[in-house]
């Protein structure tokens, strides 16, 4: 596809309308998904570009050695150990078990993680996709615990990035390296494939401070059920599954999910935001204040990939 | 395998102790899987014998005919809506939303229900498998609604038939007719093959109607974590999937659970539990009072296969 010109320096005109009523809507996508041509990165083929493209979504079964693996699990388990029972705010519980469910920023928290934010096969691939410098809107890893991991509602990253955060345009991508096994029964992501062409507005007013609440259990910005049943109805459920080291690359707006996880194994993942940096937050178009910089960064300096 | 003796005629004698003390205990099974010989059942192979015995499961994905499925897909339907907002005690709903979760003893509401527990392919099944005259012991469907239906909790039906019920012996199998398509993503029933041969004594004592919450979240009569962490551990998960009709047969003593379900799909069976009748109820083993009668029958007249 053509190199898509540059959208007008800092927008502040909302394209995406959401938070603003009581009537779900639903708006055509105005941005590119793969944002400038595919010119011979190591990763990214045109094949990738196509099926992202697509289905707004990517799986790479083995980017990583076993080593890189393993020591990322192995700082995985040192955090949530380390964090357990504390009260920073970037560290998430379960509401049930007091558990590390999240923790946030970890690009400021760890070394191991910070390199592999700036690695070329994460960093210089959203690079590719989004066709520009990219820095990091959020990091965060995943420890999902076995024996009751709650579901994760359905959901568009873009939606509250967007509403919460001030990112103007659908120009980021999410990166979610699995550090466990990623099995159909311990509660792997799902998306819906297609559904990133699709802005759905959602209702109803974001309540300050919404993230407090919505990082356990979110009921702002949530599509509507009845949406949701059409675009399931139209387009599917996929639900990668695949060995620690799996790496799923998928568009802010692709609308996705998971179920709770009753097994004894763990769902752990080290996940990454990248945004253009041309694509930086402005003021919150559906909220008050912007969310904290460990949801949402506001400092756009572009990542130095290695 | 030979044919096994038939138990001493209502035998009293606990031979699985379970909510009798604070430490969890393992006991190895003391009946057999398969109660007779494989003597030419329509439906039972040799080779599903096998499979039965060694794995506590066995899934028949094609036994009735689409008219068949449709026909009992519809009174399942008229059933939840009929009795959605009920008080009836045989109606079980969701927690949070009042949605049917499951009725109870649907054999009494439901003549083509009734028909279906009385039908060659179940309890012909049933007969062939436990080697006895065999009765109804509970029958119920499961609505499972989408978006949001809940998780099982992993159990051994027969501790709580043992302790709540008064089962003597492991000598019932139940029977999930299934009649939504049952995907790896919308909370399908999780198995532990081989751990039927181990019975999970579980810890603390049961409390006085522990049956009026533990259909909505089960707190007593689980397996303590390591437990299951070890079975699992060592003999995997299953996760059968298929078509609406496929039939799922497993052993009184598999333990089973299930993942909530947020995508919008229900995840609907018609479930029957047959029990041999020569191991009828006795009193309960570790409960004041046996539970009612839509969750263990005292009646064992012996059902007439048609």
């Amino acid at each position: 596809m053509p190199y898509a010109a540059t959208y007008p320096d800092r927008c502040y005109d909302d394209f995406y309308l959401t938070r603003a009523s009581d009537v779900p809507a639903l708006y055509q996508r105005l941005d590119p998904v793969v944002h400038g041509p595919v010119d011979g990165n190591h990763v990214f083929t045109p094949e990738d570009a196509k099926t992202f493209e697509e289905n707004g979504f990517l799986v790479y079964q083995s980017l990583f050695d076993d080593h890189e693996i393993a020591a990322w699990q192995a700082e995985l388990n040192r955090l949530c150990h380390a964090y357990r029972g504390t009260a920073y705010p970037e560290v998430v519980t379960e509401r049930d078990t007091g558990e590390v469910r999240s923790i946030f920023a970890i690009h400021e928290f760890s070394d191991a993680f910070s390199e592999l934010a700036r690695d070329r096969r994460l960093a210089g691939l959203a690079k590719a996709i989004l066709c520009d410098d990219v820095y990091l809107h959020q990091s965060r890893i995943n420890y999902k615990p076995g024996f009751g991991g709650r579901e994760f509602a359905w959901h568009s990253d873009f939606e509250t990035w967007h509403a919460e955060d001030g990112m103007p345009r659908m120009r980021a991508v999410s990166m979610s390296l699995m550090l466990t096994d990623n099995h159909a029964f311990n509660g792997p992501l799902m998306l819906i494939p297609g559904s990133h062409m699709t802005f759905v507005s959602c209702v109803g007013a974001t309540p300050d401070d919404h993230y407090k609440t919505s990082l356990q259990r979110q009921e702002f910005g949530v599509p509507d059920r009845e949406t949701l049943s059409r675009m399931v109805d139209q387009h599917g459920i996929e639900m990668p599954t695949g060995k620690a080291g799996m790496l799923l690359v998928f568009d802010c707006n692709t609308i996705h999910g998971s179920n709770g996880n009753i097994t004894p194994y763990p769902r752990s993942n080290a996940f990454f935001v990248y945004n253009a940096v041309s694509n930086a937050p402005a003021a919150p178009f559906a909220a008050r204040k912007p969310r904290p910089y460990f949801l949402g960064s506001r400092n756009a300096t572009p990542i130095r990939v290695h």
